[in-house]
């Protein structure tokens, strides 16, 4: 099955040489795949032809600006309606990608995702939410990772539901556990926001629904996705990346003292890179915004060029699994019989 | 100076077996320090005889009943105001101890710091708050770590003025790193609540006010006291908790495996135990529940006698601490200027 990935060529901390020379490499690995560049035409072709890229498998949309992370995401909307990223979204929209990935800001690309201009969210569901995939003791998607600080129980209800289909289609898992992260076990435990969560939970029947996650079950694999509002997430998802980068430099310095430790330092340093590697989040390449009609995958603003390649991968897999079809098929039937009410952006 | 210490014999997993040998232990360690023990008389006697603990050093409030995990909190105000909890906070309003100890409900053990009922709270402190010591880069002090789920603005900037003061004084830090956590370094990263917090922050001249911290920033050390709701609080806690526990298993199992591997784990095994040690945040004992007149300390429900015994040595040094008296003057210094709001308990 062919791919046409679009791929947002100016966003992120090392656009656009990582980008391209990342999108152009995964071209090695997937004959099917196409990639449609947006961003400034003559820097983009200059790293292509310096890489000797198949330029038969590549098309560019020249634009004239680019979205700046400290940017308000709104201009997204506004004065920036012809940057990299925008122009991504409208091409998403109008059908000239099955996939859209960007290293911009996440802000921005919520609201590109969400917007009733770029008509990229599917029927029925009120926000998009960014997923991300923690390299736990099984995968675990935690939703939302970030892009709601602020949300309702029915949109907590309604991520629940976005990371049933996305984890059954893209992973494999016939009925994935959906927890809801909270200070407790208890029903009853959380903020009012949480406790109702629970209870539209409990009730969702089609839902796998194993109860509140605690923090400390995360890690050991208490659920395939965590659900929670995106200040939670953010922090969750943070803190694991912090706590890698502490625990290596830990054991770094609790191998290299004491007696017999220089030399298991040297005989463990290897496991040791691999350990590091396991516990990046990149791993997984890229997060899933989630509630799209179409993939849309967000890649780490600080990506280099394999990370870049990565997400591609993971974007083109995601793209030609079931997952797209299952979610608009579950969302746009609720949408009919609900009348689905969507948030106004 | 004679430290005087009420401890809460029936509250933990473990009771009263394990609470009362890991105090009694600590009057071992500790020549100028007394027990009250509050609970079932008879128990407790028959403990302390088995462990031959000095019985001149050692009083016992007989007390009924026992505020249980599952307990609502507010019991401890109706028909559990003759447990074994309710009665220490009574006798420490009292002026019969010098802090007091429990392994008891978090919940509840809120209650008994905050409410009118037992006039613990510190006057001008609007919600005590539970602060947990991170066993990070250094010692960081998480605060709320799980007591007020939801929180306001004012709420979170006097965690940041009970933290300041608790650093300064336990962990002698003359200016201690204020951060507030958030989803991001920006001050207009957050809900509502956490944008209008960083302002407050911002404005008041006696913090050391470092901004907004990431989960990422937390291990590494970005800051001395992390201010947070609770409810954020107690996720990354247990995180941490989580974290401790399945980076021990992976690393056993990337040491166990390879060819040189095998050799290596057997020569690193005993930094590894050290390791593992290191991450346990039940090393500095309790946690100390903030904006109270006298220490409470809050130890780990699951806490076993050598833990206790920690809680009980932490809590000594807390009491004869200057921390104490510091968060008086502060507190009740606020409260004469702004005439301070209570919260109704």
């Amino acid at each position: 099955m062919a791919i046409r990935l679009i791929v947002d060529a100016m966003g992120g901390d090392h656009a656009p040489g990582e980008i391209v020379l990342g999108a152009a490499k995964a071209l090695e690995m997937i004959p099917s795949l196409t990639l449609l560049f947006t961003g400034d035409r003559e820097s983009i072709l200059r790293i292509l032809e310096q890489c000797g890229a198949p330029m038969d498998r590549i098309r560019i949309e020249h634009t004239a600006s680019v979205v700046e992370m400290e940017d308000d995401p709104l201009l997204l909307l506004k004065s920036k309606k012809d940057s990299s990223m925008a122009r991504g979204f409208a091409l998403l929209r109008d059908g000239e990608g099955d996939a859209f990935l960007s290293a911009g800001s996440t802000g921005a690309m919520l609201i590109g995702a969400s917007s009733r201009v770029y008509k990229n969210r599917l029927p029925g569901v009120k926000r998009c939410a960014l997923g991300a995939i923690l390299p736990f003791s099984n995968p675990t998607l935690l939703l939302d990772a970030g892009a709601n600080p602020e949300v309702s129980a029915e949109e907590l209800a309604q991520f629940a539901q976005m990371g049933n289909v996305y984890m059954k289609a893209v992973f494999g898992i016939e009925r994935p556990r959906i927890g809801l992260v909270n200070n407790g076990g208890e029903a009853t435990k959380g903020t009012p926001v949480y406790v109702e969560a629970h209870q539209l939970l409990r009730e969702a029947g089609d839902l796998n629904f194993v109860g509140n996650v605690e923090g400390r079950d995360l890690p050991l694999g208490a659920c395939d996705v965590a659900v929670c509002d995106g200040f939670t997430g953010n922090v969750i998802l943070k803190l694991s990346e912090g706590f890698g980068k502490f625990l290596s430099k830990s054991l770094e310095k609790t191998f290299r003292s004491g007696p017999l430790s220089g030399l298991s330092y040297v005989l463990i340093k290897k496991d040791l890179m691999k350990f590091k590697a396991d516990m990046s989040y990149e791993k997984y390449g890229g997060a899933p915004l989630l509630g799209t009609i179409r993939p849309v995958i967000k890649a780490h603003g600080s990506s280099r060029a394999e990370a870049i390649r990565n997400a591609v991968l993971y974007a083109a897999k995601y793209a030609s699994s079931e997952a797209s079809r299952s979610l608009y098929h579950s969302f746009s039937q609720q949408a009919r019989t609900e009348n689905g009410g969507e948030s106004e952006v």
